[in-house]
């Protein structure tokens, strides 16, 4: 492989940036890797665990003199670092981040750059509900999507070269407009999580009354839904904050649908209810065939491998 | 392992049905196994694939001389199905079932079923989102619960037996009123269910007018939803019309707490978006603690398999 960048800074030390240290590392992307994260104990782990050849107290000190700075915080935090960096950048420097929302990502960051530096936003489709430094594994974007969104500030070298990165960490990876972005992901991912948060909700409250019943008895619907809630509460208050006008017009259209098929049910339509379930059954199969998934079933424990053929 | 049924009869030979076929033969638990399926393809693979010695095409010849009846259809079908079994039970058999909601089984199958027959209401709370005959295998239930709902035409010994039959399969086994079971089910499994198939639907409206992004980009929460929504659409019809009552309970409940957090989301609470999600983050350890789930993160895709110590 090749060393794409001579030294890359990553900022914030948790999931998504531990596991791009992985993945860069195993496949000799990047000449050197240093990082910052706010806690000293994030710090301390990530020399220990070997993430960084060095970290650095503060995120200024840490972007000296690399040619890629990765902003792995929360969408929230981005404002504020952008503000902290700026003036420390490398001319010729690539600046990116990993957050879930483009469109307030790019409004908070991109004031904050000189000029000679290029920012690509990007969002890496790909996660797990753990997090912290010791949550990253080197496969964790392998086959998954990164989606970049460039902008006026994003010179097209710089955005190819990001581009190699990512591929080369096994991902595969495409351009989008970042208000579309907002969008496609209010619906696959950021409303789903809203309405998980809720039931695992709505579930907590009914165990309370009925001697912790729900969690014992936790079928695969609910399981699904409490892995689901089970993610980042900084990170998803951030994204609900600061992807608001998509998530609300998804949550509008959700409830409206969510009250037809309570109406079904309370008028005893099961032909509707047939009928919606049928075809949400080849919503699936899309997928399937898509390749974001498989047809192994899914347990809620950990899977069998996949069988021939599947 | 001993013989606890010399002649078990399956009438419904789908994921369930199958999987007992598959369990109760590994464990030597069952001296002879027919079955009835309402579809002669079914039939036909079920005598195919070794699930059955014998199968019947009805639903009467197969029970006669069984002493463990196990009606493995959908909720909705199980009123015909004992009107036309009733007569042909021997004297001594026991009658269970496999059904989601157990107030409405109740009601359909114990009018039915003459003197001297027992009847052990069961669910087991295991499944996948695959159904028919070549869907089942021998652990679905290992580790599972099994809730029996005995009522008044349940005998204890009858009980007893069952409850052995399912532990040789592998499932924890507990017993509970039926219309608590009912509302517990609504929270843990139905309302979960019917949130995910709303979601879905409403992606699929959007994928129309978007050129099929939502499911190419499709990130681990819609990922997780269409895993639910693509579960069998008249087991799940079912499900609906007949757990009514507990349903609309749950929904009703649901929808005010959504309500709360889209609120809070317009209103920029971000205080009262962390708190809620930081209190179902513990509800998801409660889980794992339960034993119903595992901590390996969950990648969408086929898992790894558990590290020592998780």
């Amino acid at each position: 492989m090749t060393v794409i960048y001579q030294r890359v800074a990553l900022i914030g030390l948790g999931l998504i940036a531990s596991s791009m240290a992985h993945a860069m590392r195993e496949n000799g992307l990047a000449g050197e890797i240093v990082g910052h994260a706010k806690s000293p104990e994030t710090r301390a782990t990530a020399l220990e665990i070997g993430l960084c050849d060095r970290v650095f107290d503060t995120a200024a000190a840490a972007v000296q003199g690399a040619d890629l700075v990765v902003l792995a915080v929360p969408v929230g935090a981005m404002d504020a670092i952008a503000a902290e960096i700026g003036p420390h950048l490398a001319a010729g420097c690539t600046v990116t981040d990993v957050g879930s929302v483009k469109q307030a990502v790019i409004e908070a960051v991109a004031p904050h750059l000189p000029e000679g530096v290029a920012f690509v936003p990007g969002h890496p489709l790909a996660g797990t509900e753990h997090s912290g430094p010791r949550s990253g594994f080197a496969s964790l974007f392998v086959n998954r999507w990164c989606l970049l969104t460039p902008i006026e500030q994003s010179s097209p070298e710089a955005t190819a070269h990001l581009r190699a990165l990512w591929e080369g960490m096994g991902a595969k990876v495409d351009e989008m407009d970042p208000a579309h972005h907002d969008l496609v992901l209010a619906v696959v991912s950021h409303t789903p999580h809203l309405i998980a948060y809720t039931m695992v909700g709505v579930a907590d409250h009914l165990r309370r009354v009925s001697n912790s019943e729900v969690i014992q008895y936790s079928a695969s619907g609910f399981r699904d839904f409490t892995r689901i809630a089970a993610s980042d509460p900084t990170m998803w208050r951030d994204v609900f904050l600061t992807n608001k006008d998509a998530v609300l017009d998804i949550l509008g259209r959700f409830t409206e649908e969510l009250f037809v098929l309570q109406r079904a049910i309370r008028m005893g339509d099961g032909q509707q209810l047939f009928d919606y379930f049928t075809r949400t059954r080849a919503i699936r199969r899309g997928i399937i065939e898509a390749g974001q998934d498989t047809a192994a079933p899914d347990f809620g424990r950990v899977a069998p491998p996949a069988k021939p053929g599947e």
